[in-house]
């Protein structure tokens, strides 16, 4: 197909081809006025947007985070200035035309890609291709879960996705669709901008996917459309919604619509040609100048946002009707509060904890979770089909699945990055808590989307069992030994290596309590209990503190997270039997302690005494412990891995790589 | 359906029906050794793998690095038993019984998954779910381009792959499948073993896709058989061969096949239970000891294995009637040895780069390929989607596709995981070597290749673009800050971060002529030229070296890698100016200056001098080199990133996050 005729499209939709016009002409300027961005998408979606936002979506500009608003979700986004100009035109106060004239500078509302909580009418952040769709499926399900929980009348609404070529390329969508087909999602609808074409030129170049085949093979119904046909596409989203199964459309589009870069890889770019811009702009028959939007198309758009203001204050009247605990519950939980019931479930596995039998981190975090899951009726647990080794279940949560729509755990299937991506979707929604299972060194397969938790500050528990060579036999593939380096290196996001059941329950409390995402790293093999007195104080918030003092002079100190708690604990008894006064510090979490007053930080590390630190893991994130923070070169040593691990039981393995109490007492006797 | 009859299988196929139980018992009894692995698919996939040795697979247990032998690749590799007992029973003679009955035990050959290079027979490391899949890609790529380049007397051969629900199920194999399918390797079959159960019990509890109709939807040829009908299995296996597409035979097979285990969960794991066996084994009809193979079933499995001595030996004469030449070079690219050409190729750069212009290091990556592939025929280039960006394409490549298998550029679409897996499988293969480019933070979704890259010493190069948020506009979902530190985290992988065009010609020559992988972490924007003299040596060889020396005094060590050795170089002269003899320290490679003796190190970094280092990305890896080596707290700082980036100009940003050389400058006077 040449460049499309405009003018019969135009002349056949005129106000509907003067509403999307704005979107396109607003992107070619905000691009134009930045010199990078991406053109093409905003141009070819403009319709499908346009229909959507006239004809569908409901929400309301003036109350972006009304928690049953539709979602609209745009997994392509570098297609971002689709979104801030749906944003400007119908009128998030925000969103202001010196916003758009700002995109991609410095501290404006408009980065290169969307981001939520810095943008409000952005509901995810996007980018990283395939991730928005994966959120999808979270908000979905989150969705479902709060309907079945507090009824139709109080949570009621669509997941709206725009997915690229991209997005279906990466491999996290199949993990999203099929887990979607799998649960039957219907209130997901996906409009696909099946443009044909990516950075590299045509996607045949890559890429012979029948899409609509492979979604309909996940359980899905699909559609494919003229993806500028105002009329297609109303028809399309009012089948898909009638549709029981998650719906996907195929919206065959022209990316840079019109311009002399339409159908070409050039225009997923930034088109920035003056000679171009205007040349396009005539074939819209656009004459208004550079980010002038005519009067009567803004009241226009301004008007679908009003639409939104009626639903949204029927729906709160509809919250206000409600019996008072209900409403207060569910504000609860849509704003993120923990129960006023969580500290003293905490506290009770915390107390019962004190001289229990040595048990795997993993099973007192499944102790915790029993507590939990009992006070905290909003968290929704999964693993990614590790269920019985994650320890992540627990009675009575029952099964999330198309039958039972109030089940509190989902069984993701062998789909850690699907998983991570929905767990996303499901916090970022709002009144759901989502935690999930899988082993610590497959945290490597849903890296993405853990990165984008911590982007984000998306509340999600990561429970990342079998946490070292610990594991034994599964040997080098299964066993992490860089994964704490990787995790404690991004930034907000908080690494727990908790050494018993109380520290796990501390681990717990702060991740249910605290803003932002959590990970736990638990332990495959049983642990002797570190903690031998309760108190109700969180210790573990400090993220490190004396576990044992040095009897008399202080010589040594050892320090380790977990697993290797009491290996420090074991090799303090030789070295105090040795005459050598030494302190144990339990590290539970680097990043609590490293937020701690310099004071603070002293009192647990002072200088003067010789250092070890103890991990099954390499050495990276405890240089810092070792050589600064009072420590020095010559006075401090690891214990630990410095390469991969080995297929062995774990008691072998923690003798043959070196990691035992004779090694660690010997280490801290060479540095005196 | 109930426990299978197999009676009346035994008795339809009775030398088959023993020759599958010698496997199946193998695996009984070596589990029940260990008391740990996974009993239940060599169990259900023996029938499959019994027929694919005896009437296919052309392997010579006597010569298992035979180039042109098939590959056999067990994807779902927590069934090594299967292999294990393969390689035993057809000859391996590194894989005695001994070997078998020591399964994951430490240093034996039979680990818990399958490892490359410690297990003649095993093509590649296996565990991580669906990694093998997209590995057995790049052997087919492997096989097709060397067939073109050196014809079917020297290599023509088929991959096979065994793989379970979990593979398919991870994202990697979507985009495995779907580049497969795009590429039409026909010498791809696949068996997927299809028994309906993961870890978590039945499939249809977290699944639903018709797997078959996805395949086709990707460009396959697809079959679905009894996978316990051993005609069944050789007619599709045939047919597989004779489609000009991939294939995938969906197996359907029971899970713990004959045991009060069969088709559940609990079949996937251990089957430990000596009434278990002893009964199963009477199932199979089974009497001989643990561990002991009826003499005629073990020569009947040799003879498999002696039949592909035949097929080896013949092709040895091939290659022996090949002209001198021809067959030299065959033997050095199947040997991976770097061509002579290649030193002065890198010369040459190196040459032409002193006094020139700033270019970014992905152009300076450019120049080197440039050269690189002009005298290297075995280099495989590409991208996933990001050809432009990253500068991977050099001219006279030509597209690798179904039309051009002579093409040494492969378009792998936006599937940086199965771009990755695929270059793994191609390094292992032999006889090509595979670069592949994807954005810095985008090497987050090939991260669970990227550690099979370095745990199994694959020879692949990362080419990852962007490396900071010197890329600017595009914002923080796309500047990495902390993949350096994962990286360098990460055992056995060269992480390069060249500061110009020589040192990235350096770190490219160690990538092409050193073993194992290698990441080079390269700018978007352009840099200064920091090395103006030429010297053949390779100085980033050193891993860290003395880029410029203080005037007088030493007073202060200024450590960089990358794009911020430019604002080091400014910060010096900044300094200088003021007196304060300083030094600059560039670090290409950390991972190589680790190695080095401590005396080179010393002369480095010696101690004394107030140390500061600045990289555009998080502080965790460089504590070693600013605390310990000679430096100590109090006189050591840090110019980098704490947070995620933003989206602005690259200009602002670092200006915003204090990444310049004034404040760099101004650090190190307050140390002094």
């Amino acid at each position: 197909m040449d460049i499309m005729d405009i003018a019969s499209l135009r002349n056949a939709h005129f106000e509907h081809w003067r509403l999307a016009a704005a979107i396109r002409t607003l992107t070619l300027d905000a691009v134009a006025a930045a010199n990078s961005g991406h053109s093409g998408m905003p141009m070819g979606m403009a319709d499908v947007a346009t229909v959507l936002f006239d004809k569908h979506l409901r929400f309301d500009p003036k109350a972006p985070f009304w928690p049953d608003r539709d979602r609209f979700i745009l997994s392509n986004g570098h297609g971002s200035m689709l979104l801030y100009s749906l944003l400007y035109l119908t009128g998030y106060p925000d969103m202001t035309l010196e916003q758009i004239k700002d995109f991609r500078q410095w501290e404006s509302r408009t980065p290169g890609h969307p981001e939520v909580h810095h943008t409000a009418g952005v509901e995810t952040t996007t980018g990283p291709l395939g991730q928005g769709l994966g959120n999808a499926v979270g908000f979905a399900i989150a969705e479902e879960s709060l309907r079945a929980r507090f009824g139709a009348k109080v949570m009621d609404h669509w997941t709206y996705v725009f997915a690229g070529d991209g997005c279906l390329m990466e491999g996290v969508s199949h993990e999203a669709i099929s887990l979607a087909g799998k649960q039957q999602l219907s209130r997901l609808i996906v409009c696909f901008d099946d443009n044909g074409i990516t950075i590299d030129g045509k996607v045949s170049m890559a890429d012979v996917t029948d899409q609509g085949a492979r979604f309909a093979a996940a359980g899905w119904h699909v559609q494919s459309i003229d993806g500028h046909d105002p009329a297609a596409i109303d028809v399309a989203i009012q089948a898909a919604k009638e549709d029981p199964r998650p719906s996907m459309i195929a919206c065959k589009t022209h990316i840079a619509l019109g311009s002399s870069a339409q159908d070409t890889a050039k225009g997923h770019g930034a088109l920035t040609d003056a000679k171009l811009i205007a040349d396009v702009k005539a074939v819209y028959g656009w004459d208004a100048a550079p980010f002038e939007i005519p009067a009567d198309i803004k009241a226009r758009w301004e008007q679908m946002g009003q639409r939104g203001a009626q639903a949204r204050t029927e729906w709160e009247a509809r919250i206000a009707a409600l019996p008072t605990a209900r409403q207060a519950e569910f504000k609860r939980v849509a704003e993120g509060e923990a129960p006023r019931k969580l500290a003293a479930a905490i506290r009770g596995v915390k107390q019962a904890a004190i001289g229990a039998k040595p048990v795997a981190t993993r099973k007192s975090s499944e102790l915790v979770l029993e507590a939990v899951n009992a006070v905290m009726p909003e968290t929704i647990g999964g693993s990614a089909d590790l269920t019985g080794s994650n320890n992540t279940l627990t009675k009575d949560l029952g099964t999330f699945e198309p039958g039972n729509r109030k089940g509190r755990y989902v069984y993701y299937g062998i789909r850690e990055h699907g998983m991570a991506a929905a767990m996303n979707g499901m916090a970022l929604h709002g009144g759901v808590l989502p935690y999930g299972g899988t082993f610590m060194c497959f945290a490597d397969y849903a890296r993405p989307s853990i990165r984008l938790s911590a982007l984000m500050g998306a509340k999600v528990v990561y429970v990342l069992t079998h946490d070292s060579i610990g594991l034994g036999e599964d040997g080098p593939t299964h066993q992490p030994v860089e994964h704490l380096a990787m995790l404690r290196a991004t930034p907000n996001l908080r690494v727990f290596r908790p050494a018993d059941t109380v520290e796990t329950a501390e681990a717990w409390e702060i991740a249910l309590t605290q803003p932002g995402p959590s990970v736990l790293a638990l332990s495959r093999q049983n642990l002797k209990p570190v903690r031998t007195e309760h108190t109700n104080k969180n210790l573990s918030a400090q993220g490190a503190y004396v576990l044992a003092e040095a009897t008399g002079k202080r010589q040594a100190i050892l320090m380790a997270s977990g697993s290797e708690v009491e290996i420090a604990m074991a090799a303090r008894e030789r070295l105090e039997a040795e005459g050598v006064g030494t302190r144990v510090v339990s590290v539970p979490c680097m990043e609590l302690f490293a937020q701690q007053d310099e004071k603070v930080r002293r009192r647990v590390l002072p200088p003067g005494a010789v250092r070890v630190a103890v991990e099954a893991a390499v050495r990276q994130p405890w240089d810092r412990w070792l050589l600064g923070q009072g420590g020095r070169e010559g006075k401090a040593a690891f214990v630990g891995m410095s390469s991969f691990g080995a297929s062995a039981p774990a008691e072998v393995l923690y003798e043959k790589f070196g990691i035992t109490a004779e090694n660690v007492a010997r280490t801290a006797q060479s540095l005196l």
